[in-house]
């Protein structure tokens, strides 16, 4: 059975509205999607002749990317879909126009939500929740702590059972340093933040193992032996992600009352309107976001 | 034309003898390489019978191995071998029972040799040169420095021409932020560090590019974008080469007066002597350093 996913078009000088024209007609997201687009119907007109596909049908929404994004999150409130999934928007451009407080998809879904969340990076072989994302590498050490890796390790592996439906999730957690501090001659953040924290989650019943010397574990990780990976910074976790499998890697907000995709890449302003847009990371985000809907 | 190459042994008590017994059987290195092993004989008798291939001949040095190194070490500078390939020994080993001082492999060989090297990580699709190594994540952002990254860099371009016969390497260097700090947003040393060193390549006449976000660069590198990639980190360039290509990726030591290289894995005491030992990361390393010593 298809499923209702609340779709915002994006930034409109952005490929948005063309990955959004091309991924809707395509015929796996066809046959797995049912589309609500909030956005431009101008801007998706424009977009599908651009790739002579059928323009979708949309929900016209006054204002830019933003009013877009709360139009469709107040769609999947009131059960009208049952996941979301975002075209790119720019940051700067919703914070200089719609909202000066804006940094993110994921941090404003979060305070609309009212939830705490966690960003994972799902590929067909690696999926990687981050405990800390945009901030500069020397804060990384001071910013963890053994209460936001134990709060995402048990996240991700709450939304593995529950919307994956993996039974018994298996996390492994990267040490912070490299060879994962090798017994503490490399920095003592594994013994002192991160084996607490996967202490505490295997006492909350996770299968939480680690801290693993990260460029061991990233290639064990991506031949089946776990079902997620923590990373402790963004460049951590995103460097395996991306390396893996770039067009099909979908960022995913764990932590709402419903599933949240999107693909990875930006609005790229500087190929909009020439017809070069590859829409397969959109089709892969929303054919996850019906995946996970439908649990 | 087969290459005369130097092998140390290894550690007996781990799984070098028995990759180098396997490797020295194998077609493709007997086609390549001219092996002068030193070592002890009765250990690469054992390992030989234990996979049912022909023992090589060894050049018997008393001593553990550091004494074998060191022996293979003088049979290259006395121009016997024009390259070296060294088996896994155990760091922890050679410091308790033969050199107090001993660390590592690559720092000795600076030393003995009296030059400054580098650590590139090489294989089919990527190679990689790091800028810092072992060091506690915490250290990274005081330990790097434009000097070393500048020299890091220029060496990578020289060999690259001298070993590889590449005529212009491409090298591309990363930031140490996310987003290599997005304009200065999360971290200023891309700016501050990581781009006068950039500078100061070019103006010795380095075809080098950067602080380019790690995250998006690798995939690029890995389809071709680039000749080798700095990494500022262990983590940052180890995850990458890893996941990459795990077999077939040689770690080389740069700025010696001779190519050596060597498996990228340890001695692996858990499996010794069972006939499990995979021999590939010790072919791929062999048939490397036969490789650069042709030129």
């Amino acid at each position: 059975m298809r499923k209702k996913v609340a779709i915002s078009m994006g930034d409109p000088l952005g490929i948005g509205p063309e990955v959004v024209a091309q991924a809707l007609a395509d015929g796996r997201v066809r046959a797995a999607v049912e589309p609500l687009v909030f956005g431009d119907a101008a801007a998706l007109r424009s977009a599908a002749a651009l790739y002579r596909v059928a323009a979708p049908q949309v929900r016209q929404v006054q204002g830019g990317a933003l009013a877009f994004v709360n139009a469709a999150l107040d769609a999947v409130l009131a059960g009208e879909a049952s996941a979301l999934c975002t075209a790119p928007l720019s940051k700067e451009r919703v914070a200089r126009s719609e909202d000066p407080r804006f940094v993110g998809h994921t941090e404003h879904l979060a305070v609309r939500c009212g939830t705490r969340v966690a960003m994972m990076m799902a590929g067909p072989r690696l999926r990687v929740v981050l405990a800390s994302n945009h901030l500069a590498l020397a804060e990384v050490p001071r910013a963890i702590s053994s209460e936001q890796i134990a709060f995402v390790t048990q996240l991700a592996a709450s939304e593995l059972r529950a919307r994956w439906g993996i039974e018994k999730p298996r996390i492994a957690v990267c040490g912070l340093n490299p060879h994962a501090g090798e017994g503490g001659i490399f920095g003592d953040e594994e013994a002192r933040i991160v084996a607490p924290a996967i202490a505490e989650a295997r006492a909350a019943g996770v299968d939480a193992s680690g801290p693993h010397a990260a460029d061991g574990l990233f290639p064990r990780a991506m031949k089946g032996a776990y079902d997620a990976v923590v990373a402790l910074y963004h460049d951590q976790g995103l460097i395996p992600a991306k390396l893996l499998d770039f067009r099909e890697t979908v960022n995913v907000t764990l932590g709402l009352p419903f599933p949240r995709t999107s693909p990875d890449h930006g609005t790229a302003d500087d190929i909009a309107g020439q017809g070069k847009a590859d829409p397969e990371p959109m089709i892969s985000a929303l054919l996850l976001a019906a995946r996970l809907a439908q649990r």
